[in-house]
């Protein structure tokens, strides 16, 4: 016969998918002697078949139910619905994941007429009272969907009538009338009775949590957290136990270890004669729980919590949050999970730990969410300081910034220059905003996703940004910003919090971040366990500086374009993309062919003794020209050209879809001294670190290959180049060439790519907006959707799509090494510091990840859970 | 021992590979018994180890050459540099294809100050000295790469000097001293002797025939018609003839048949007493081949020409073109190959042979080139006259039409609803031009590729279209259009030749299309033959009912966007967009309702019996939105709203890559409202034609899915709107729901997208945009040079590329069907229409393709070419 429900002593920690999370940790507290008020816990399985047939109980579920009751009763010598010394109940839902979606919790079960007059001859008469209408209140509002403040008013009424203004100076009497005027609520909302039978409660409830399972709230809260919809939920019934019995009764709430700081011993609060709600409710102020050694009447139950609380603790190998009730001062555990921690706390935690021999190094790095360390290498708000939230954004890149409201880039920049905090607020950013990003504290827009260029370039340089911020109306030309009514200018200091989106009035204080300490002593076991690479994607020498100070093992991609797009150099690529000739078009390459120079040269240093893979040019030859007239007219003075010569150029590059337009290697192709010009400042870079003593490994990357072809065409003029190059300084440096895999077509003929590629680099940006046939730019309008609707199970330009992307990485890794089986393999687009994706990496066999400088520290401790994982299964598997 | 060198009799026609064409056909011939001159052929193996071993003979290829240059000797009774009876060499390349970028022949080989005695003294002192001086003169050109003026300059002087107006006029003396003449030129121009060695001449141009292989002519006629690059040239070495010793001696070209109407009987023509160069070159007219027979001098071989040429025919079991010369009335053969015919005549010859009993049913299928049904299909230039070409633009879409000249598509609609021609001539068109494109004859943009919006609208509506012709330079503000310095307005008629891309000035006449006759036949015997189902993609009850003409066995794909663009449709459309609440919108849908009904009223009218697929709405809702102020101005009179909450959508629907927007299925989750309206539209006709008897199939298809839960959502949609609409009438239709797999992601995950699809039909346009990362709107930038300097083997928007969207779509075939094995697969991109992609889709095993009505001839004989191929394979295989 199938078993629906079980005793607590009849279950363990190890049954959370049949038992939920609370259920199993109540079995497991129960078997280990802890003092839990007894009960049982009807499987997640049951409400399954529930569910699917058409709101059925299990067969003989509820006779199992009725059985388990009966050893409760016996056990503490009470009685379901019985007149004298009745029993209560309390009925909480609890899945495998915590899921605040759901039902939580009805307390009080068994209480009616007849019985609440037993527990007032066992307890204390206004105790009973109030018992009785809690129950009636929580039960209509939760179970029967009643509208909670019908309840508040009848309250409100009654606390009139009797002249008082607190719920608790109201007498038994009043709160006796007040439950007979809640069932008179109940009867005119739901046209029914309220249940007066204590069995009937107690179905009820149980298929109410059942149902629970599946409301909207629920439905969206599991769709967001990748919460299958198939687990179902426990319900636990459990006998209840009362906080609020008098002044040797109490409540609370503890951790086993301080969940923001990691400091070991109890951290939490407690109240006198109250019920759990209270203490969630804020209607009083709980007092820190060391307070209860003061008292003597709850002292005894703190010793015994000091107690169990480092036993659990032991027990589960883990900090614990928990729960806890004394009843006339005897302690009674109702819960107890691992304790959700702060990024710091949960590494102070770990290495606490394993000092203490309870854990080992490598458990201590799956104790860290890699996505937390993101908090500790940024400013953060201060979390003591209650800000004035103007509105919630994307949280595009970590970190708090603060600073005057600036909307264009150069007064951005100018401002920047002068020492002053600015925030740069725009409707989106374009890479002529690039110069004003780097003067800018921080960075807001109101249109664009997490891979908008705002976002991209931000984390780049590892500055904060709130993208996608739709709230925000921005008027340039009356130089406002207008928020929910409210509007600001560029006299008003702003606060962006990229870490959560906040967007905030005024300053707010930060505090500074700290590398050192536990976080480097934790990394650098990560190095240890790791076996995937970790590369930096930086585009200055002095990224690449940050980078290797992050721990970077090189650099997997340098985006030369961005080099273009300082100062002059604007000027040096505008004059060679309005050249009408090639020989003109080579007189300002070679103007920037020195600028080029010297950067990888700096770069070089900055990584002496690892790879530096640079690509050569990508963006469409469009995005550095000006776009409005008044520059479109500054550039002709300064250039010496007409108006309409330079009109009609951007007008002539103009296109349809850049995304898809003349870009990447297609530029290369169509105009190769640009290739030619690159590979000789990379070549001649090299060639002076060498004799400088540097240590280099130049990897030149060719993008937006879809063909072999295109490939062997760029990879000749970059021989060429360096052969020459190379004969006429006397020196050789070694080298290679390889190419992004950022097109489905790449992937799919990468074994004849690798006949010319030494690498692979997968550019999986591109992968996935060409996989999904979707702009980044442009999915705002319905991605978000998408993600809350569970449509796609995550944003696919965070979390690398293993289905369709990933499957195009695992056919080119398998077709690449076919060909050449010492083909090395990368990712380098946004994915590579977002620790799902790491995994994926990790497990498909590439050799390294590359990020920016300020996920480097994530990709590493990813990296190193995903090996630690791995070996686990091998051993396991 | 390798064997380089082959006599005329040692080879046969299927030795192509080795011989060559003309090698294979030469031994052929002589093995028939044909009178050809003796002479041997040099393999393309040897070709390709000179070429790949740095300009080495192979070993033993010279010793091969002299052993069976000896037999030639012995057979004639001549001697190669032999002071009497000197044997004279013809040196002909010959590759396995015709190649016209590769060097063609040198004559008279042999001759030199000494053997031309001998040769005066056994023919003619006169016709000596003009053999030797045009084989200096001829070999100097080709082989030695001096400059033909230089020559031409030297006989123009001798003229002048001998007081004679023709070379024929020039003494044996005269022509003695141009000779040595010449011999100086090369001097100076090379700086070396002219090679007197007979051998020295041979051995040199037989290495030069090998080194024309890779020219860059012949290396770009090469990428441009897919012919590998390994294949080498033959070179083919033959005793010389001459069909210019006195009046008993002839040169000229013959068909077997007539190669422009497919007539049966001998068509070609002579000159008496000429060389082959002098028929090619027009110095003199040739007169009609008939005319040999009044000629008793060369009468007997004529005879004898028309037994040949039957007995070829014949023997080739084809069609045969000939090259002949009579010399002292003897008849030599000198070349036989297939004949190239025009498309009808290949239709009359193959039924023809058919009816002769010379071939089957299948063989005629295969001899007639899908494409070339394209021509027979529209109206023709008239082939006798001679336009006066402005320009030459990309063949879009096929057919001839002529019209004044209009650049804005209202002008387009009013002159053509007046009953004028007008070619609607625009930078690019939008769907905004749609009803100007319904109005004009024929559309000439100047710019855009072959599947640009004008490219396949046209195709769509079996109009002329010229595409991409950038020469033109349009000014819409002059109302001019200026190409080479010629300006053209609107008073001006202009004619566009679609099958060619050519740009004519003024009328020009053409020749109206003949669906009938053997055409029709031949359709009919390829639907027997084929297995792979041929369907169109017709918007319009007007196109379905062209497209049934053409045979199309259904509908493939009805662009229900198309409809919108119409009349009072755009209207509603744009109310539709502008709608701020769900209930405006609505409003604006129940308009579209009732018109989008009646549209699929009529065209599953015009398909009874046959399946019509309808794609749900497709492109991003911008796309029907005015963009330019006046137009905006106007709408917003119209419809009263504000101009600024016109222009503030518009705004706010700007996409920065629109292909991968907001479109295709993604529209309708955003607003299942629209999708709820269009399945509506489509149920309610389908009811109403079922209850008038009308046979029908709707197949309701969802465009641009990336994953299944997109298809599961709008299924749900069309499956609850078809339940209430079958339970209003009281009437069911069968119907199916599925999918277009048109992202590489939907083709990598088919095996669940298949749980919710009961068809996918492949839209390889936008499958190709994505696999390769390149948008057709843009890729005229760089993709004409990608094709023709051979880094794309074909254009992939024309033909499928097989190894990157074929591989997407044998992916999703097999992941589909593993899943749904009754799963039904076709293509309804614009691949569907192209014989090589036709072929691959059958290859594939999908159940049909479907392409413009006017493709639908040349799909149902590809598809049958195909058929008819695979079964031969798996016979032989």
């Amino acid at each position: 016969m199938a078993k629906w429900v079980y005793a607590f002593n009849e279950g363990s920690a190890s049954q959370r998918d049949l038992l939920g999370g609370k259920g199993a940790n109540l079995a497991e507290m129960t078997n280990i002697g802890m003092p839990v008020p007894p009960g049982f816990t009807i499987t997640t399985e049951a409400c399954n078949v529930f569910l699917n047939s058409g709101r059925e109980l299990p067969e003989r579920m509820w006779d199992q139910v009725l059985d388990l009751l009966k050893s409760v009763e016996d056990g503490i010598g009470r009685t379901f619905g019985g007149d004298e010394k009745p029993l209560l109940l309390s009925v909480r839902s609890g899945a495998r994941d915590s899921m605040p979606g759901m039902m939580d919790t009805i307390l009080n079960l068994g209480l009616n007429e007849s019985t609440v007059k037993g527990l007032a001859a066992d307890a204390d008469e206004r105790f009973a009272y109030d018992c009785y209408r809690r129950l009636v209140q929580m039960y209509s509002n939760v179970v029967l969907g009643v509208p909670g403040e019908k309840f508040e008013d009848a309250i409100d009424e009654a606390k009139r009538n009797a002249g008082v203004r607190d719920d608790n100076e109201l007498s038994a009497d009043a709160l006796s009338e007040l439950a007979r005027e809640f069932k008179r609520i109940v009867k005119k909302e739901t046209g029914g009775d309220f249940p007066d039978d204590p069995f009937d409660q107690l179905k009820l409830a149980i298929t109410a949590v059942f149902d629970s399972w599946n409301t909207r709230r629920a439905k969206n809260y599991r769709a967001q957290n990748h919460i299958p919809d198939n687990l179902g939920t426990a319900v636990n019934v459990q006998s209840m136990v009362f906080g609020n019995m008098g002044s040797d009764c109490a409540t609370g709430v503890a951790f086993t270890r301080d969940p923001s700081t990691g400091e070991k011993g109890i951290f939490g609060e407690f109240l006198i004669n109250a019920q759990g709600e209270d203490v969630v409710s804020g209607v009083r102020t709980p007092q820190p729980i060391a307070q209860m050694a003061n008292d003597p009447l709850v002292a005894p139950a703190y010793s015994q919590l000091l107690e169990i609380s480092d036993r659990l603790e032991t027990h589960y190998r883990d900090m614990q949050d928990l729960e806890f009730t004394v009843q006339n001062g005897e302690l009674f555990m109702l819960q107890t999970r691992s304790g959700k921690r702060a990024g710091r706390a949960a590494i102070n935690i770990a290495m606490d730990m394993v000092n203490e021999g309870m854990i080992d190094q490598n458990e201590a790095l799956l104790r860290v969410e890699p996505q937390q360390l993101d908090q500790l290498l940024h400013p953060m708000i201060d979390p003591d300081f209650e800000p004035d939230v103007l509105a919630t954004g994307l949280p595009a890149s970590p970190g708090a910034a603060t600073g005057k409201i600036v909307f264009d880039a150069d007064r951005a920049k100018a401002m920047g220059d002068e020492g002053k905090a600015v925030i740069l607020v725009r409707i989106e950013t374009s890479p002529e905003d690039f110069h004003g990003m780097v003067g800018a504290q921080g960075i807001l827009t109101a249109r664009g996703g997490m891979t908008s260029h705002a976002a991209v370039v931000a984390r780049g340089m590892g500055k904060p940004c709130v993208a996608g911020c739709g709230a925000l109306q921005i008027d340039y030309a009356a130089g406002t910003v207008t928020v929910e009514g409210r509007t600001l200018s560029q006299q008003d200091d702003i606060t962006i919090d990229g870490a959560t989106g906040r967007v905030m009035a005024g300053k707010v204080p930060t505090i500074e971040p700290d590398l050192g300490g536990n976080l480097a002593i934790l990394l650098e076991w990560a190095d240890v366990a790791r076996t995937l690479g970790v590369r930096a994607n930086a585009d200055t020498p002095n990224d690449a500086r940050v980078a290797r100070e992050f721990g970077a093992g090189g650099i997997g991609l340098c985006r030369t374009e961005h080099m273009f797009f300082e100062g002059d150099r604007l000027q040096h690529m505008r004059e060679m993309i309005l050249a009408t000739t090639t020989s003109e078009r080579r007189r300002a390459l070679d103007s920037l062919l020195e600028m080029q120079r010297q950067d990888f040269e700096g770069i070089f240093e900055a990584m002496d003794g690892y790879p530096v893979t640079i690509r050569t040019l990508d963006p469409p030859l469009h995005e550095f020209l000006p776009h409005d007239d008044a520059e479109i007219e500054q550039l002709a003075r300064h250039i010496g050209l007409p108006v309409e010569q330079i009109k009609n150029k951007v007008e002539s590059l103009h296109e349809a879809n850049p995304m898809l337009g003349h870009r990447g290697c297609r530029l290369g192709i169509s105009f190769p001294e640009i290739t030619e010009m690159q590979a000789r400042a990379i070549v001649q870079a090299a060639i002076t670190c060498r004799k400088n003593g540097i240590i280099i490994f130049p990897e030149i990357m060719i993008p937006l290959v879809a063909d072999v072809n295109e490939l062997a065409r760029q990879r000749e003029v970059v021989d060429r180049v360096a052969c020459e190059e190379f004969e006429k300084a006397g020196v050789t440096v070694e080298y290679s060439v390889g190419t992004m895999i950022e097109l489905p077509r790449a992937a799919l003929t990468a074994d004849e790519i690798a006949e010319q590629a030494d690498f692979f680099s997968f550019g999986t940006n591109d992968l996935t907006q060409t996989a999904f046939g979707l702009s980044r730019d442009d999915a705002g309008r319905f991605l978000p959707f998408y993600v809350s609707s569970g449509i796609f199970e995550r944003d696919p330009f965070v979390t690398i799509d293993r289905k369709g992307v990933g499957a195009l990485i695992t056919i080119a890794a398998e077709k690449g090494k076919a060909t050449r089986p010492d083909l090395k393999l990368g990712i380098c687009g946004e994915h590579g510091g977002d620790p799902d994706s790491v995994e994926f990496c990790h497990q498909s066999g590439l050799d390294y990840v590359s990020c920016s400088p300020f996920r480097v520290p994530v990709a590493r401790l990813a990296a190193a859970q995903a090996a630690i994982r791995g070996r686990e299964e091998s051993t396991t598997g």
